[in-house]
C-alpha cells in the first residue's frame, strides 16, 4: 500500500494558509468595488469606488478556500510527492473574482500580463480592470490564467473536468460544483462519467459539491433535502462522499481550516491508495476494478466572511450574499463604511508589503512554476498539443470508375481511415458519441479500439474493454463536454451525432465557439484542435424513426457565431467526406461542422477530382454540365450527398428530354464559400461567385438543410433574385428516402419543373414534359404506398448514358 | 390509514392478464412485420411481410407488460376504488408498435379511427400502416390515443410526467424510462422534481425504470453498476425503490406476473397511504411531509419472447434485440418461419374470435372508459382546456403622458398583471423558470403566489411555500419540460429565461414544435394553450456577465419550424408587452416567442396606441416620423426595446441636424410580419410592406438580434436590396448597455451615419456631419473607458424637443 500524499498539516502551515486565503478575499473583495486607494492606505472615499459595481461575491470566499487547501496538498513540488499536476475547474465561473486573485496571488497573472504587476500599482490596475470597460469579465473567462471552463453558464463543469483527465493520468483535476449548477441537466447526466474514465490510464476527478445553499433569490434543492439523501446520491454515483461543513455561526476559521486540511489528506491519500492498487490489478493482468472514487461535499455560507448584515438584512449565509452585497458603497456613507471595515478584516497590512508585493513567506505559500494551477500548461491546452499522425486519406479511398457508381456508404468509408488514426494516435485522439459509433456505420474504428467503460462487461459484449479510444454514453450533453475539455488539455477528437440531437448541446457549443473567438485575442492562449461534429443518420434517411429526427438546424445555429470560428462541409460522397475530414483534423481553433449520410449512395468524384473538388470546395461538375464553358441557360445548385443525387438525377432528366439546354451543375462542400468574401474567410468574391453562378441566368438550388439558409449566404449576390432553394421545409415522416425528398419538393422530378418554370420560355413550349414530371411524381408516390418501397428506378438510379435510353 | 388500494391478484385473474399481454404483443410483431394475413390463418408467406421491416422490437414486450399490470391496479373503473385516472407516458416511445396495440385492444384505437376497427380488417388495417408510407409513425407519437410524450427524442419522460401531475390531485401518471434514456441529461435532472410536487393538490408520478440492459449497440451504463448504487441513487433522489427482476433464463411468464402484482400492489398500496397521510398533515395543520414516493426498477430482457437466437447469435437479452430481430422474413425462409413461430406462441387463437376481435373475457381485463389510459382525456388536453380568466391588461398600463417617458421596467409591469393572472387562475396556471423570476422583475407576482416547493423551508426563505404557482429550478430543460406537460394536459403557463440560456431548450422546444405540427392533422387531438417564453436579462442587457451570456439567436432557430406554430413578438416598451402577452396567453395550439428587456426604459405608446399598434404588429409611428404622409427619403425599421431606443433617438438626432430629410419611422413588434404572406400567416402583403418600406428608399434596420434574420424575412420584397440591418454580431463583453450598441455599430451616432451613407447625396454635402457622429462615439467610448458608466446623455436619455436645443 502506498504511503499517503502528504503528512498532518502544522498549525503554521495553515496560519500561512489562513494569510494566504485572507490575501484572496482582500483581492477579491478590491476587484469587486474599487478603482483606486487598493491597499487602504487612505479612508475608503466615495472615488476610491467603482461607480457600476458588478460581480458575484457569494461563491467568491469558497473558491478561494479551496485553492489554498489544494495548494497545501500540492506543495511546493506538485502534488503526490512532485509526480503530479493539478487543474482547478471552477464551476462556478461567476466567482471570477476569486481565479483571477488567485493567480495574480501565484505570480502567473502578472507573467501573462505585465502590465499588471505584483505591486501597489498592479494591485490598482487589477481591481480597475475587473468588470469594468475596456477591463476583463467578471467570470473564469478565456482571459484568466489556468481556466479551461467560464462557468458563466451553469451545467459543464464536470464534463470539462473528465474531458481534461482522459489520458492524463498524473493530473488530479479539481472540480468545484456549485450547488445551483448541481441542479442542471448537464451536471446530473455529468456523474456516469466515473463509468467511463480509466483508474490507470487517466488522471482523477475530484468533484467538490460546494453547497453555500442558494442560487440569486432562492434556496437550493441540494441544500434543503437530508444529508442523508444527497450523501446517498452521491454514493449511487459511485462516490465515496466526505463532508466538510464550517464557518457558520461565527465559527473560528482556524477551526475550519484545520479540519480541511484533515479531509485534504484523507481525500488525496485514499486517491493515491486507489490509483496504486488499480495499477497492481492492472500489472497483475487483473480485471482493473473501478475505484470508488472521493467526493467533497463542502457546506460553508454563502459570501463566507463578507457583511453579516446590510440594512437589517442577513447577507452572509443568504441568497442576497450572491452579487454585490453593498450596492451603495459610492453613495451611502454608512455602506463605504462597512466595505472599508470588510476588507480590513483581512488584516491587508499583514498580507502586503510596502510596494504592495505579496509577502514573501505566504508568497512561498504556493505551488512553483507549472505546477502553480494557475500556470499549469493544461489549461492552455496549446502548449501541449502535438500535430497528429495522420495516415495518407487517399488510400483509403473508394474506386469510382464512372460518376454514380457504387453504392457505398460515406461513413463507413471513413471509419476505416479513423481505424487507422486511432491506431497511429493512441494517446490523444479520441471518438465520442451517444451510443451511435456502429449505427453511424463507424464500426470499423472496433477492429482498432474499443468502447472504454469501467462498469461491468459481460460476455457478449462487443467492443467494449476497460481501455479504448471510443466513448460512447447516451448524452450528447457529455459526449460535448468531454471532447470539450480534451481539445481545451491539448489533445484531438470528433463527436459523431444523429443530425436532429445535435441541437441538445446548442447552448453548449456556444459557449465553446465563443471560448474560441475570445482567445483570437489573448495572444498566450496557443492555439488548440479544432471541435470536430460528424453530424450523419441525417434528416433524408430517418426512414423508421420519421419526423421526430428529422432536423437539419444546426448548421444555422452554428453560422450565428463569429466567422472566423466556424466551419460547415457537406461532403457529397465518400471520397470528399476522408478529403474533408483528414482537412479538419489538421486545423485548430474551429469548430468544423461535417454533414454525411450513412446510407449507401452513389459516388461521383475519383480521389483525384475529390481532392481538387475539395480544396476548391464549391465547383462545377464538367461531367454533369453541357455548358461547355459557355454561359448555361440555367444552373443547377447542390451541397449535400441526397440533394446532390437527386440535382444530378435531374441533370440526367434534362439531357435526355431537353438536350438543346445547356445546364451547368455546381457541387458545394465547403458552404462558406457561398458567402461574401467579406463576411467570411473563406467566402466567394463576387466575380468568382457570378463566374459560377452567372449574374441573371436562373439558379435551382437543392440543398440539405432548410432553404433559406443558403439565401442568408448568398443575399448579397448580383443574382441572388434569380436562386431558387429547395430543402427541408419540415415536410417529414416515416416513409421511403425517395418519398422524403418528393414531400419537401426537393426530387429530381420537381428539380426539373423548377428549371422548366425559370428558364424563360420552356413552361410554354414544354407544358407536356413539365406535366410528365409530375405524372411521374404520382407514380412513385403511388407506388411507394402500395408496396411500401421506392419504385425501382428511383432506387438503385445511376448516372445514365445519357445518349442511351431512360433506365 | 387507509385501506390498501387493491386486493391480491387471484390466479385467473393472472391469466386473464397473461393473455391480454400476449394479445399486445401480437399486434406488436405485427405491426412490425405483417401486411397480410395477420390472424395467421394461413401459413405465413413472403407476400404477407412488409417489404422494408421498421420499428423497435426491444422495448416493446417490457411496456405492454408494464400496461397490463397497471390496468389490473387500475380496475375496471379506475384506479383507487375508482377515484382516480392513470396516464402512461412512454419514454421509450420507439417502442410504438406496444401503445398502439393497447389503445387497439382497449378499443381506444378504433373509436378514434373507424377505419381501423376491432376484427380482422381493422388488424390488418392496423398492422399495415405502421411504418408505412401514407400510415403511422413508429413512434408513441401524436397519432397514438393516450400519449403525450412521442419519445422519439430521448430523456423528457419524467419531466412531461411531473408537468402532467401538477394540479391533477387524482392522477397516477406512470413513468416508463428506459435505461438508454436514464442516461441523457434532461432525465438525470428530472429526479429533482419530487421536491416540487404536493403530495395533496398534485398528482403522483410512479417513475419505472425498465432495464432491459441494451441501447442500439452497447449495455446501458444503469445495467452495468451494482444494484446497491442504483438504488442507492434513487433513494439520494428521494424515492423508495421497488424491485421485480423477471423473464430471464426462460423463467415462466406466469411466476414473473405473479411477483408483479405482488410488487404493484405494495406499490399503489404505498402511494394510498402516503397520500391519505399528506392530507391529514394538511388537514391538521401541520407541514406537508414529502414522502418517499415509490419508483419501480424493472429488469426484464430486451426484446422479452421474441426470438432467442436469430443465426446462432442471442438476440432476446441482447441489443441485437433493439429493433428487428429477424432481417429476412420475406426473403429468408428460415427467418420467416422463425417469425412464424414466433408470432403463434402468443397462441392467437385463443385471443382473438372468428371475427379478429379480441374475446369478450379478455377484453374486459382493461378499465373502461375515460379511465382506459388510452382514452383518459389527460392525454387529450384540449378537451379540459378552460379559457384563462384574464383581468384587463389595460386597466395595468403605464401612463405615457408624451413618448420617451419613463423609465419604466417592461417586465415588472407585466409581474403585476401576471400576479392578477395568478389570483384569477389558482388551479391552471403556472410560472416556470430557472430561479429567475424575481432576477426578471417579475417579483410582483410573490404577492399572489410562493414558489413551490416541498424541501426543507427555512426562516428567511422568502415567497417559498408547500403549495404556490411558481416552480424554480436551475434546469431548463425541467422548466421547459414542465410546462410542456403541463399544457399538454389542458393548462396554460409561461417559461421565463434568460435569453441566451434558452438555448438549452432548443432540442426539446423542436420536439414540441413538432408535436404541434403533427397534432394540426389529427381531428381528435384537440387544441391546447401555447407554449409561452418570456425572453428577458437579453443580450442588450448583460452588463455584469458579459460575452457568455449574450446570445440572442433562439428566434433564428424556432423560425426553422412551421409557420403555422411559430410567432415572435419583440414589444418595445411596457404597455406593448402587457398587449403581446394578453393576446399570447389567448392563443392555442402555437409556440410564442416574446424577447422583452427587464431594465427601466423609456416608454413610447400610450395603451390605447400600444393596443392598436399590437394589433396592427407594425406601423409607422407619426411622431417620430417627418415625412407627413409623403414617400420618405430614408425609412428607419426598428424591432426590440433597445435597437427601438436607438432608432428613436437615431430620428432625433437627423431631425436635429437633417430638418429637411424626410425620415419615417417603422416598428416592428410581430416579426412575423416582415414575411411574405404566403410563407407565413401574419405575413404582410407585398403592397403592404412596400407601403411600409417603400420600394426603393434606403432602409436602415435596427434589429435587436443576428441582423440577417431580417434579411431571410424579407429576401423577397421589393426593396430587399436596400434594406440595411444592424443587430448582433458577437461583439460583446462585459460593459455599460450604451458601449454594448456601440460594440455592434447598432447605437444611434452610427444608424445615424448609415442613414447619411444611404441617402444619395447626403454623404458629400454632410461630411461634417458624418464626421460629428463618429467623434460622437468617440467621446462616448472615451467616457465610458475613463468612468465606467456611459456618458449622462446617452444614459438618461428621452424624446428631446425636435424644436429645441440638444439635451
Amino acid at each position: 500500500m502506498a504511503a499517503p500524499a502528504t503528512t498532518p498539516a502544522r498549525t503554521t502551515d495553515l496560519r500561512t494558509l489562513d494569510a494566504w486565503w485572507r490575501a484572496a478575499n482582500y483581492l477579491s473583495v478590491g476587484q469587486i468595488y474599487l478603482m483606486d486607494n487598493p491597499l487602504l492606505r487612505e479612508p475608503l472615499a466615495p472615488e476610491h469606488v467603482k461607480p457600476r459595481l458588478l460581480g458575484h461575491w457569494g461563491t467568491t470566499p469558497g473558491l478561494t478556500f479551496l485553492w489554498a487547501h489544494l495548494n497545501r496538498v500540492i506543495g511546493r513540488d506538485g502534488w503526490n510527492g512532485g509526480k503530479g499536476d493539478a487543474l482547478f475547474v471552477t464551476g462556478p465561473g461567476h466567482g471570477g473574482p476569486a481565479v483571477v486573485a488567485t493567480a495574480w496571488l501565484e505570480g502567473t497573472y502578472s507573467e501573462r500580463y505585465s502590465h499588471v504587476p505584483r505591486d501597489a500599482e498592479g494591485m490598482k490596475a487589477l481591481f480597475g480592470q475587473f468588470s469594468f470597460p475596456g477591463g476583463i469579465p467578471s467570470h473564469a473567462a478565456p482571459e484568466t490564467p489556468g481556466s479551461i471552463h467560464e462557468g458563466g453558464e451553469l451545467g459543464y463543469a464536470l464534463a470539462h473536468a473528465y474531458g481534461a483527465a482522459f489520458d492524463n493520468p498524473d493530473l488530479l483535476v479539481a472540480c468545484v460544483i456549485g450547488d445551483g449548477e448541481f441542479e442542471t441537466g448537464a451536471l446530473a447526466g455529468s456523474w456516469q462519467a466515473n463509468k467511463f474514465v480509466h483508474p490507470v490510464h487517466d488522471g482523477t476527478v475530484l468533484p467538490i459539491l460546494h453547497l453555500n445553499g442558494y442560487k440569486i433569490a432562492n434556496s437550493t434543492v441540494a441544500a434543503r433535502i437530508p444529508e442523508s439523501e444527497l450523501l446517498d446520491q452521491l454514493r449511487g454515483h459511485g462516490h465515496r462522499p466526505y463532508v466538510l461543513e464550517g464557518g457558520f455561526d461565527g465559527e473560528d476559521t482556524a477551526a475550519v481550516h484545520a479540519r480541511m486540511a484533515g479531509v485534504m489528506d484523507e481525500i488525496t491519500g485514499e486517491i493515491v491508495r486507489l490509483r496504486a492498487r488499480a495499477a497492481e490489478q492492472l500489472e497483475a493482468g487483473e480485471e482493473v476494478e473501478r475505484p470508488a472514487w472521493p467526493v467533497l461535499v463542502l457546506r460553508t455560507p454563502k459570501g463566507w466572511t463578507g457583511p453579516k448584515e446590510v440594512d437589517g438584512k442577513q447577507v452572509e449565509g443568504s441568497f442576497r450574499a450572491h452579487q454585490v452585497p453593498l450596492a451603495e458603497t459610492r453613495t451611502n456613507d454608512g455602506h463605504r463604511a462597512q466595505l472599508e471595515e470588510w476588507m480590513r478584516s483581512y488584516r491587508p497590512e499583514e498580507l502586503f508589503d510596502e510596494d504592495g508585493a505579496l509577502r514573501p513567506e505566504i508568497a512561498a505559500f504556493a505551488p512553483r512554476g507549472t505546477k502553480r494551477m494557475s500556470a499549469t500548461p493544461h489549461a492552455n491546452g496549446g502548449e501541449l498539443l502535438r500535430d497528429l499522425r495522420l495516415p495518407d486519406f487517399t488510400a483509403f479511398g473508394v474506386d469510382v470508375p464512372e460518376p454514380g457508381s457504387g453504392p457505398v456508404g460515406a461513413t463507413a468509408v471513413l471509419g476505416r481511415w479513423l481505424a487507422e488514426v486511432v491506431r497511429r494516435n493512441p494517446h490523444d485522439f479520441r471518438i465520442m458519441g451517444p451510443d451511435e459509433t456502429a449505427s453511424n456505420r463507424l464500426q470499423d474504428v472496433f477492429d482498432a479500439t474499443d468502447r472504454q467503460f469501467t462498469g461491468e462487461i459481460r460476455d457478449g459484449d462487443e467492443h467494449t474493454a476497460r481501455a479504448g479510444r471510443v466513448l460512447e454514453v447516451l448524452n450528447e450533453q457529455l459526449c460535448q463536454g468531454w471532447l470539450e475539455g480534451y481539445l481545451l488539455t491539448g489533445r484531438h477528437g470528433l463527436f459523431n451525432c444523429y443530425e436532429a440531437f445535435i441541437h441538445i448541446v446548442d447552448s453548449m457549443f456556444n459557449q465553446h465557439a465563443k471560448w474560441l473567438a475570445a482567445c483570437r485575442h489573448i495572444p498566450w492562449r496557443r492555439p488548440i484542435a479544432s471541435l470536430n461534429y460528424l453530424l450523419t443518420s441525417h434528416v433524408w434517411r430517418q426512414d423508421h424513426n420519421g419526423f421526430s429526427h428529422q432536423d437539419p438546424g444546426f448548421v444555422d445555429h452554428v453560422l450565428n457565431k463569429k466567422p472566423e470560428i466556424v466551419r460547415v462541409y457537406l461532403p457529397p460522397d465518400a471520397n470528399t467526406l476522408l478529403s474533408t475530414y483528414d482537412h479538419c483534423l489538421r486545423t485548430r481553433n474551429y469548430v468544423n461542422v461535417v454533414v454525411a449520410g450513412k446510407n449507401p449512395g452513389p459516388q461521383w468524384l475519383t480521389m483525384d477530382e475529390a481532392v481538387a473538388h475539395c480544396t476548391r470546395g464549391i465547383g462545377i461538375w464538367p461531367w454533369a454540365s453541357n455548358d461547355d464553358g459557355q454561359e448555361p441557360d440555367v444552373v443547377l445548385g447542390c451541397a449535400g450527398d441526397v440533394p446532390t443525387l437527386e440535382a444530378v438525377a435531374a441533370v440526367s432528366l434534362l439531357r435526355e428530354h431537353l438536350p438543346e439546354l445547356r445546364v451547368r451543375l455546381v457541387n458545394v462542400v465547403d458552404l462558406m464559400r457561398l458567402q461574401d468574401e467579406r463576411e467570411h474567410p473563406h467566402g466567394l468574391s463576387d466575380r468568382e461567385f457570378d463566374g459560377l453562378f452567372t449574374t441573371d441566368k436562373p439558379v435551382v438550388f437543392a440543398y440539405h438543410g432548410y432553404p433559406w439558409l443558403i439565401h442568408r449566404l448568398t443575399y448579397r449576390r448580383t443574382n441572388h433574385r434569380n436562386i431558387h432553394v429547395r430543402g427541408y421545409k419540415e415536410e417529414g415522416t416515416t416513409t421511403t428516402p425517395f418519398d422524403m425528398v418528393m414531400l419537401n419538393d426537393l426530387d429530381r422530378f420537381h428539380l426539373v419543373v423548377d428549371v422548366i418554370d425559370r428558364v424563360p420560355g420552356l413552361a410554354v413550349r414544354h407544358a407536356a414534359l413539365r406535366q410528365f414530371m409530375l405524372d411521374e411524381r404520382l407514380r412513385c408516390r403511388r407506388h411507394t404506398r402500395l408496396h411500401g418501397e421506392d419504385a425501382p428506378d428511383v432506387r438503385d438510379w445511376v448516372w445514365p448514358d445519357p445518349s442511351g435510353p431512360r433506365p
